[in-house]
């Protein structure tokens, strides 16, 4: 059977300063019905996630709270490792039983190692977390935060690192062979450094689609589907001549990036990761929304990158 | 090899209230070596550990900030296995290293069901988080939160039901047979109830030494290790006539439960769990604490509950 590693946004679950739990259930349930509909299509899955608006909340608590003592980013990960896995492995289970899938799943809390001399760390780029009025973010900045400002605010920044390797691959692996859908490697996983063959937390987020990637080839899955707003990736983005990509060659899909087609900070991104898995080996990634998953896997919808 | 099961307190890792996070770091590591150092003399291991100042400071912020959703406590619940299970897993990893133990760890979000017609539902009874005084704490009580009010101010009181599933036992299990170093049910586990075959998450707290047992007896573990503050149990305690207990029959502890001997909600239930542990076919449950634990393994240490 062929296996498909699929990666969600963490807006699948939660839109960012909005949406009760009530709410977020509805959404989690409506990714988790798709998710389920593929695999009753006779596919392997694994699931990884996204965890902004999730981190984003957790942060906005520990600043806004002065009672407890401030986690740092790696244990605010883990935070939504957790808290995401379980809305999504019960939310599978209870699709699975619908619709008579015998299949278990599992979250696997995952730790991603990181380049701790990357360049990222001397200058975060990744904004998190919520906007803030000036008179707010110019307290932070001086208590040491770092921010971006653009038209909606003040923004905190924080190093985004490559990952170049997964602590419980293995773990991941013997699962998957077993038949265990494995949610894992949720926000791009848990940074880790290794320090004379010790492994530290550290202050970072990893791009969740690049860990995807990486996650992808370890695993040897023939697919790397990411899902996203936007039923597939295009050149003039909005514009009049806008063209929709359905099958790109990883050449066309680098040429491109360097042309600028794609946004920054959104499909830019993922088009990287994109082009990282087939260049490390992998046979196609699919770009395209939650609701054109399947149509994008039979080759009806999304744009695909191939080598 | 015969396989134990170890749950260690919220308190091993981060006492409530304070405790920044390298205090909290080194707190762990040297659980984690003492773990360590029980697998090195040649046992399998299982470890399931509490959460009670870690949910309590998730609360806390919830109520203290009114910038995003509160979640409900089984979602809380689920981010601090995230968060503890990462922190046990990558500090056990390196002190395998360090003392050349090849083992793989992981954490598996758990999900325990519970009875949702328990009485405990309608009687809440389990104090959580932070005290508040009086004015707050009226507030808190007229915006529907059930308080108790103890010597050291208004505590919030949730149910607290008695587990009998476990949702992932059989991933536990494959997990265990191939060696790995499982992290399972953190604070008691996640509540779910099962509702005409749906699983939904439930605003409860579960008894994490009564989680123990149950996974205990599920797996199969030969020893149940409780390890606390106290070296062990004891009749008349802190009274002059104070009695340690060194072995006691399961028969023996429900006596001693009856006749009060046994602290509410420090060692009562533990003792309770011990003997639910035994009542439902386990060989042997121990309590006493981290420094004693291999001493208590010995049998030169601790209270161990006997057929």
């Amino acid at each position: 059977m062929s296996l498909i590693l699929i990666a969600i946004g963490g807006n699948a679950i939660l839109h960012p300063e909005k949406g009760n739990p009530q709410e977020q259930q509805e959404k989690i349930d409506g990714t988790c019905k798709e998710i389920a509909r593929i695999i009753r299509g006779g596919v392997d899955v694994v699931l990884t996630h996204g965890n902004g608006p999730q981190i984003g909340n957790i942060l906005a608590m520990q600043e806004e709270c002065g009672l407890v003592h401030p986690q740092p980013l790696d244990i605010c990960g883990a935070q939504t490792q957790g808290m995401l896995g379980y809305l999504l492995q019960r939310s599978l289970l209870n699709m699975f039983r619908e619709i008579g899938i015998k299949k278990q799943v599992t979250t696997i809390i995952t730790q991603v190692i990181v380049d701790g001399s990357c360049e990222s760390f001397q200058n975060p780029t990744k904004p998190i977390g919520l906007y803030y009025q000036e008179e707010r973010a110019k307290t932070m900045m001086n208590a040491g935060v770092k921010m971006i400002h653009d038209r909606k605010g003040y923004r905190r920044i924080v190093p985004s690192p490559m990952p170049f390797n997964i602590v419980e691959e293995d773990i991941i692996k013997k699962l998957i062979s077993e038949g265990v859908l494995v949610i894992t490697a949720g926000g791009g996983g848990i940074p880790v450094i290794e320090r004379n063959g010790v492994l530290e937390g550290i202050e970072a987020v990893v791009d969740k689609d690049l860990t995807g990637s990486l996650l992808a080839n370890k695993i040897g899955a023939e697919i790397f589907l990411i899902l996203t707003d936007v039923e597939n990736a295009a050149l003039n983005y909005r514009k009049t001549n806008q063209v929709d990509l359905r099958e790109i060659t990883v050449h066309e899909a680098e040429l491109y990036i360097k042309e600028g087609h794609f946004g920054k900070g959104s499909m830019e991104p993922k088009m990287l990761a994109a082009v990282r898995f087939i260049r490390s080996g992998g046979k196609s990634a699919i770009i395209s929304s939650l609701d054109k998953a399947i149509d994008a896997l039979a080759g009806k919808a999304g744009t695909r990158i191939i080598a």
